[in-house]
C-alpha cells in the first residue's frame, strides 16, 4: 500500500508533543523519509525505532528536507525555533501548525519571509489520534503555489486539507472561531443539563428532546443567520428580538429559581436588550450581529 | 377528511394572539365545536367568520366545554383568568399554555386545584404558523389519565405532543432549557460570525466549515456530555480541559484584537478556570457541570 521512501519527499518536524508525534508517525508511514528534532531529544525515541532520523540541532533537522513541519507549544517556541535555524531555513518551506491566533500567525509569517523563508500556516482541527484519517482537518493559508505544490505530501497526516486563501491569519481565525462556536453550543447543552437535573430530570431524559430540537429548530436556522450577516439586514419575519428577550427572562428566572449560574442567560439578555436599544426589536435574533462585532464598550 | 363537529368534544380557547388565534384555529378545522374569549373582543372577530363561538364573559367560555385551553400574556394574565372564571371552572381541565417559567406553572396548577379545577401544563416549541401540523410540538405535564383522555383532541393543535409526566414545572423546564441551548448556540455562530469578518471572511465563506464541524465534532459530543453528567463523572480521554483552556485565551485574544464582543469567550475562559480551580484539569469540557449546576456566587 506505502510507496517506497525513495519515491517521497523528505520531511522533516519540529516539535514532538502528543500532536508532532502524530504528525512525523503519518509522515513515517506514508513513506516519507521523516527528520525530527524535539528540545528533549528522548521524546524521539519511539519515532527512531519506527525509522525517524533524530536531528541533533534545529540548523541540522532544516537542513535535511525541503519541507519544515513546526508544531509546538506557543508562538514563543515557533519563534524560538526559527532564530535557532539561523539560514538552515532559506529557500525552504516552513508549514507552521502550532496552535496560535491570526496576529501571531502574521508575525511568523513576515519573521520567516525576513529570513528567505516560504510560509505557510496551518490549524489542525483534530485529535493527534485522528492524524493520518481521512477524518482530519487542517486548514492552511499562504501562498497557493507553495500550497499546491505541497499538498500531496501534506496529505499524509490530513485527509481533509482545506486551502483558505493567501492570507496566513485566517486559518487561525477559523480555529478559534470554529472552537468557539464548539464550546459555546457545549457550554448551552452542559446549562441546559445544570436546568433539567436541577429540576430532577435526568440527562438521558433530556438528550433525545434536544437532539430533535437541534435538528428540527437550530441548525436549520443557521445558514439563514449567515445569509442576513452577509446582507447586514434582519428581518424578524415573525419571530421578533423583542418577543425572544422576553423568553430569555423566563429562561433567567428559571436559573435563579434552581440556583443555576445565570450569567450566560443573563449575557443572552443584556445583548438582545443592546440589539433592540440599537432598534432591532422587530428583527431577528441575528441581529446581535451588530452588537457583538461592534461591541459599545 | 374532518369529521362533522357532532362528532368531536368542544374546546374553549381563551386568549387570541398570534398562538391563541392559531390554536383555536386548529381546533375549528378539526371540527371541533370551539368558543372563544379575549379580552379585546374583536380579536375574535375572524375566527368567528370561520366558525367560532365568541363568549361574552370568561365563565360563559369555561362553561362552553369540558377543556379550556389558555393562551395569554403571562402568569399574570392566567391568574386573572382563573379568578375571573370562578366557579364555572369547577370539574372541567385546563391546559395551560402560556409561556411561563416552572414556578409559574405549579402556582396555575396549585390555584387551578384550588377551583375543583384539573391542570394540565403545557409548552409549545412552535411558531403559530406550525400549529396544526406534524412539525409542531407541545410539551405537556400533569395527571396522566387526564392527559391520555384528551391526547386525541390536543393532537388537533400538534402532531408532536410530548407527554412529560405528572409534574406540571416540567413543560416549562424543558421549554426554557431547549431555549436556552437554541440562543446559546445561535450567539456562538453569530459570535464565529463576528470574528471572521471581521477578519474580511464572508459568512456564506464560514457556514459550510461550522455545518461540518457541527456534524462531525460538535454533535457528536453532545451525548458523551450527558452521559458524563448523568455518571457526574467527566474523564478527559485525550482532551483535557487545561489543554482547551489554553486554546480559549486564543479565543479571547483573537477577539480583542478584532475588537468584537468578547464577553462571551471571556464567560468560557472563566468557567474553565473555576472547573480546573476544583479539580477538573484532566476532565473533558463536560466537567463545566460541576461550576454551572453548582455556581459559587
Amino acid at each position: 500500500m506505502h510507496a517506497t521512501s525513495e519515491q517521497r519527499a523528505p520531511v522533516t518536524v519540529i516539535g514532538l508533543g502528543s500532536m508532532g508525534t502524530a504528525l512525523a508517525r503519518a509522515f513515517l508511514r506514508a513513506g516519507h523519509p521523516t527528520t525530527v528534532w524535539n528540545r528533549t531529544p528522548e521524546k524521539a525515541d519511539g519515532l527512531v525505532a519506527e525509522g525517524a532520523v533524530r536531528a541533533a540541532t534545529v540548523a541540522e533537522a532544516a537542513s535535511a528536507a525541503e519541507l519544515i513541519v513546526i508544531c509546538v507549544l506557543d508562538h514563543r517556541a515557533v519563534r524560538a525555533i526559527l532564530d535557532a535555524a539561523g539560514d538552515a531555513l532559506a529557500g525552504r518551506v516552513v508549514v507552521n501548525l502550532t496552535s496560535s491566533t491570526p496576529e501571531e500567525a502574521r508575525q511568523a509569517a513576515a519573521r520567516a519571509a525576513e529570513r528567505g523563508v516560504r510560509y505557510l500556516d496551518g490549524a489542525i482541527m483534530a485529535v493527534p489520534t485522528m492524524i493520518g484519517s481521512e477524518r482530519a482537518l487542517i486548514f492552511y493559508g499562504g501562498p497557493e503555489e507553495v500550497y499546491r505544490r505541497l499538498e500531496p505530501t501534506l496529505a499524509a497526516v490530513a485527509g481533509a486539507g482545506a486551502y483558505l486563501g493567501e492570507d496566513v491569519g485566517r486559518p487561525s481565525l477559523f480555529d478559534v472561531a470554529l472552537l468557539g462556536l464548539m464550546w459555546t453550543t457545549w457550554a448551552g447543552f452542559i446549562h441546559a443539563l445544570a436546568l433539567v437535573t436541577g429540576g430532577k430530570v435526568e440527562a438521558a431524559e433530556f438528550l433525545p428532546h434536544a437532539r430533535t430540537w437541534f435538528d428540527h429548530v437550530i441548525a436549520p436556522e443557521v445558514p439563514r443567520i449567515a445569509e442576513q450577516v452577509d446582507r447586514r439586514r434582519h428581518p424578524g419575519d415573525g419571530s421578533a428580538l423583542a418577543m425572544q428577550a422576553a423568553a430569555i427572562d423566563h429562561l433567567v428566572e428559571a436559573g435563579r429559581a434552581l440556583k443555576v449560574d445565570t450569567e450566560l442567560p443573563e449575557y443572552l439578555q443584556d445583548r438582545a436588550r443592546q440589539a433592540i436599544e440599537r432598534g432591532h426589536a422587530d428583527d431577528s435574533f441575528a441581529s446581535l450581529f451588530e452588537v457583538l462585532s461592534a461591541p459599545t464598550d
